[in-house]
């Protein structure tokens, strides 16, 4: 294990973190992962209680996707996706469109949430372009948003930790408050509102819609922004707002599609069919890279021309499609059904339900919420005040190394302790990461 | 064959493609590939002349890279990266220090060429705001270059097709003359000429150095920027240059990288090492989508320190560094030494020259040029005055058409036509691919 770690010191640069940290917190290498469990060097295992960062679905190493991954490589690993096409992306369209709201017509594929978002945002704004309508070019976006780490997708994300860095790089966003119920920005109380957050966006997109292509959000639950979940009457109206006032809508589904929050997609929650939809994470069930931009046929439509009319969405990666990855995805889907995963992601939540009631009570505690197989628990210093933890106490990670002791991975957004459950956990393994949460959700 | 191309023209938005061009040139349905061919579901053949999109190395459906991936896949297919590492990355992060130029000791996984960019321009700006000088955050780039599609990526690329509709997005980059010898930015021939197209680079840099935080540039090849092959000498000035003006030089070597210009990477034709180094395509021969952004330890030490210093790095993609990507990407590695790869370009690039002999008298050919396994010709409408076609007459895409019939694929950059072998590629193949040529390069 020692061996591992001190190679990967010295030569990795991980993702989002302070590598210093690493100093008395090294990494953990993995050897094997079976089901919803990760097995280190040392025989320790570790129930993946955040599927890998959101993207798990059916649990590691399932032979049915692994079968689906070495039928496909068997035929041929990839192909350029200009000019050539194949049966597993084609497949993958279909069984996408299918299952998708209505209306989500066309598949654009790409590699990750971040190229997904940024594909979604160039085709609305091309798209009036094309309608003759250039000035439409500003995305809302709300101000706690999340969408990715490249430059377009930083641009609609919150201002923070993430992105102000960056600032010089990054394009304008107009922003509208965050339908975060806990701390309302209307400074209303949960269910005793008349969604006055509604009324914010409406008061942006009447006064500058003719500059306006787009609206973006992620749909019912925030990830990265802190697990916010919000009622799905924001999202319907919403959705009737961006037809009011003649933009479109993104509904980012990168971490609440495939199954997470108990509906397929989490547009489903409001009954909505967004105008593009983003997709990534669960779409191999955690296995491969890949992610697609679903649109509508309209707006597919405005897009087709004669070459000579500039029409042309000029936009692709080397491995867009890679058959590899749509033959894992196309299996994934597949399982839904065979498993009844949805089904599974019920009963997942009635039991995440009960135990987020058994730590509410707790004087760290300010806010539980959750939604399908997610839940998130907010800590705050004063439960009264809503008042947070000085960021420099770092309680969120205190309780991820507890977690770790008890073999389970709670990988925190700041003071956020979530759950992010594959949608395969069983009863029984439930009962055993409730309990170790319980040991672990300690300050 | 019809049945497939109806469903993928229902469904499918493909990249780069106006889908109107669909209609009477529908997308090949291809249901195997094995070595550097690619089977339609006819039982015709093309030879896979551009490497899929400039990344295949060794070959379709290699058996050890394809072990590799299937052993892989056996111990577990993905976890996330951070606070948790595996060997088939570790192992990864040593071989690409190794075989990059000196100094890269650093390696920061993420999923495509765009990315690998973004990121490294993002090190660039944060590194500068680490030490105290957050007024460097401009950032260099020629001209004529691409670096990919992602927002930042078109911020450096050239202004046109490719990012002309999305302007209102892009940050303001600093351009300069590409050293484009054909077309030479400062009326010189080349081989008598002083380079100066580097006194133009030298002059923004003596103006604005407190302002600019790198350069970038794909050494020697430029891609999809034209297939513009320049002199050594140009990259080692720029090296100077950049070192000169306290700048960062980033090599955008996702085209150029691993053995496609006859060396292992691009730089080794100038003897440099850049102080970023991006890397995609052929990093997995062409197999799964992978990336990496290698730095200095100069630049990864600006980041390291307490938390609360705020020098972390914020960037982070789900499959970072998946660890399925990361078995191919070894075993391609691998593969280099087992079967002399770079050995075999030499020999390709001899082949390719002599055959780029053969059409350079042709009447409608300006310019032949190569690197490695790369060879491009330049269609123009008057070689004397190297007048170009009418975009409109579109005789790139006509020669790519009779290329098909030929079985072999010469997707075109505009009118310049081009070879962009697999490394593997034979000489018997080679013969038969430069007979086909000949009968379709014609106008």
């Amino acid at each position: 294990m020692k061996e591992l770690v001190k190679r990967d010191l010295d030569k990795i640069w991980h993702p989002y973190t302070q590598m210093k940290d690493c100093e008395d917190m090294p990494p953990v290498p993995i050897v094997k992962a079976e089901g919803i469990k990760l097995y280190d060097n040392t025989g320790n295992f570790y129930y993946d209680t955040i599927s890998s960062w959101w993207c798990n679905v059916h649990g590691h190493n399932h032979p049915y996707i692994k079968k689906a991954i070495k039928k496909q490589l068997d035929l041929f690993e990839h192909v350029l996706f200009a000019g050539f096409t194949h049966e597993p992306a084609i497949e993958l369209a279909e069984r996408l469109v299918k299952i998708t709201p209505p209306g989500l017509d066309r598949v654009f594929f790409s590699d990750n949430g971040s190229t997904a978002v940024e594909v979604a945002m160039k085709m609305s704004v091309q798209y009036w372009r094309n309608n003759g309508k250039k000035d439409k070019t500003k995305i809302v976006a709300l101000d706690k948003a999340y969408h990715g780490d490249t430059v377009g997708a930083m641009s609609v994300s919150a201002k923070g930790a993430y992105t102000e860095q960056f600032s010089s790089m990054l394009f304008d966003t107009m922003r509208v408050p965050t339908p975060y119920c806990y701390r309302c920005p209307a400074g209303k109380t949960k269910g005793e509102c008349g969604t006055e957050c509604l009324s914010m966006l409406e008061s942006v997109l009447k006064q500058s819609s003719t500059e306006i292509a787009a609206v973006i959000l992620e749909p019912v639950l925030m990830g990265a922004g802190g697990m916010i979940i919000y009622p799905a009457e924001y999202l319907k109206g919403a959705k009737s707002l961006t037809e009011k006032y003649d933009v479109h809508l993104i509904a980012d589904e990168v971490a609440t599609g495939f199954g997470r929050t108990g509906k397929m997609f989490a547009c489903e929650h409001a009954g909505i069919s967004p105008d593009i939809m983003c997709i990534s994470k669960g779409i191999t069930s955690g296995y491969l890279p890949l992610a697609a931009t679903m649109v509508t046929q309209e707006i597919f439509d405005s897009f087709y021309g004669p070459v000579n009319e500039k029409k042309t969405f000029y936009h692709g990666h080397t491995y867009t499609a890679n058959p590899v990855a749509c033959a894992a995805a196309n299996a994934s889907i597949e399982l839904f059904e065979k498993e009844n995963t949805l089904k599974n992601v019920e009963n997942i939540h009635s039991r995440l339900e009960e135990f987020l009631g058994t730590v509410s009570g707790l004087p760290f505690v300010g806010d539980t919420r959750s939604v399908g197989a997610v839940g998130a628990i907010e800590l705050v210093k004063d439960k009264t005040t809503k008042e947070p933890f000085p960021v420099e106490e770092r309680n969120g990670l205190k309780i991820y190394k507890q977690g770790l002791k008890h073999n389970i991975l709670l990988r925190p957004l700041g003071d956020i302790i979530y759950f992010f459950l594959p949608l395969c956990v069983s009863n029984e393994e439930l009962d055993d990461i409730f309990k170790k949460a319980q040991k672990s959700i300690i300050l």
